[in-house]
């Protein structure tokens, strides 16, 4: 029997990935959405989490994919309702609140899946068995995009908490840290920060692996043109290429996966998720977003000129 | 028989509290230090961790009080010779390097014990007793110190990664999540940040419990005179006031613990190493750190006056 599921922040991201995946997933039935403004045709709608929960007591579980501020209250609230839930990246505003709803979900017997989606883009397991099989010697990340093109007016990027460029930066954080064969930590870190905004436009990092390999990472949003989702490996022996954010592999220039972007990662989300609800287990790897948070703590700060949302 | 114990990082902490704590421990004898350009009398001195490991193969364990951002390659050497590890306050550069350094412990069976001396303060463990058996409504923390007196000349702290106001804050949070009975997360943060500085001269945190109570913080490094270091704790029925670094405990007016400001703190750290090292096990709370970090990454940065170290 499908899962009945609330579905809690209906924007972009909500009309563009999550809502198809659903419907076309037989394990899961959408039966309700919760959103302050906005609405599903044919779907009963709420304004609130707490309505949705309260009206609907037969859900299964919740979907949550509204700005990262507002996860934690909802998801404590479904959990505490008795529902397993799924979480859109970022997981919530910081990394404690991860830590909290992790216990949480324990305490009730219910599913967490903190979800990366980028772990789920066609070429990402071919690079992790590239990368088992390899000895590395360093990397280099470039992940860059026009931020008006693909976050057009979200101020929430841009408020305390919103991330900036580190939104779509850790989705590079979520591949590396699942193709790597060794723990990454942040060596050094220099972030730009709009003179008008509370997060940063661009940052660079220089991360570190516990064997000393150094993997430099260079994300901006101010990118005009098409983006660069690309992460490169070098290896003693050859060179591996992850580009358009995890949907296509080379190496050494041979092309070994070549899909469309962003190819089945959310229907591979939600059929995780279903999975694991019906194994009772949680799953959580919240290591990209400490990894960004490690970035603001020891990043330099610079200030850069103003940036209009 | 007594641990042999080599000292790193000689400084004013190293100085002021670890090595008279050290001299009056019979379970600890201090064999060798390790230090850029200063020694101990009568002790052998080294100008590395790595120069100390291989003259001193007999060290059982190694104890760091370096800046933080030595923290984590110190640690991993002394780990990786099979050195039983004691981390000073606050415990690395980041929190990754934590969790590293927690695996490689349990990796070498060695000891990892990551300190909060602000603990071992005598008045805690009353704190605690009282906030278990309270219902808690709300709290104040006021930490606030004049840096040129307690940290002249130390511009480490002022480096991106140097933590400004939160190397004090960061013992306030130690004692905080020692004794409250529910988890607390960041709220809300603002920092101010010296425009001549890469950390905060002062920060304000609203930490919430799961539960939903509020807990204000106010960090200062411009504080003149008397130096505050006061936790206040309002329940249902009465208020808590932990003041003097956690040395004095008032109940409603009442005093019940008086003992001089860090009384047994040093001390306390190396009993409980010792005991650990015997038991065979680690000690890592990283949950004071991350607090820091997700002030780092939610909160309002503000810039203030130029500050001089």
């Amino acid at each position: 029997m499908a899962l009945k599921l609330g579905l809690v922040g209906i924007g972009k991201i909500a009309r563009d990935q999550h809502i198809p995946a659903i419907a076309a997933d037989p394990r899961f039935e959408l039966v309700a959405t919760a959103s302050r403004n906005a609405s599903v045709d044919g779907v009963a709608a709420f304004t609130s989490v707490e309505a949705l929960l309260a009206a609907v007591p037969e859900l299964d579980a919740i979907s949550i994919c509204t700005p990262p501020q507002a996860h934690f209250q909802a998801a404590l609230a479904a959990l505490r309702a008795g529902k397993h839930v799924m979480l859109e990246k970022p997981p919530a505003a910081t990394t404690r609140e991860i830590a909290l709803l992790q216990e949480e979900a324990a305490r009730h017997g219910r599913t967490l899946f903190q979800t990366w989606h980028s772990r789920f883009a066609p070429a990402v397991s071919a690079a992790r068995d590239w990368v088992h099989k390899s000895t590395l010697t360093g990397g280099a990340i470039r992940w860059k995009e026009d931020v008006h093109k693909w976050h057009p007016g979200q101020q929430w990027l841009w408020d305390a908490g919103g991330l900036g460029v580190f939104d779509p930066g850790i989705n590079a954080l979520s591949i590396l840290t699942e193709v790597l064969s060794a723990e990454a930590c942040v060596h050094k870190a220099a972030l730009d920060f709009p003179e008008n905004q509370q997060a940063p436009v661009a940052a660079r990092l220089d991360l570190r692996t516990e064997a000393g390999v150094s993997i430099d990472a260079d994300f901006d949003f101010r990118h005009k043109g098409e983006e660069a989702w690309d992460i490169e490996l070098f290896s003693t022996t050859a060179r591996a290429r992850l580009s358009r954010g995890g949907s296509a592999l080379e190496i050494d220039g041979r092309l070994v996966v070549d899909r469309p972007a962003m190819e089945g990662e959310y229907p591979g989300l939600y059929a995780r998720f279903a999975e694991l609800c019906a194994a009772g287990r949680s799953e959580v790897d919240w290591r990209p977003f400490q990894l960004v948070a490690d970035a603001f703590l020891i990043g330099e700060r610079r200030t850069v000129a103003a940036h209009q949302v």
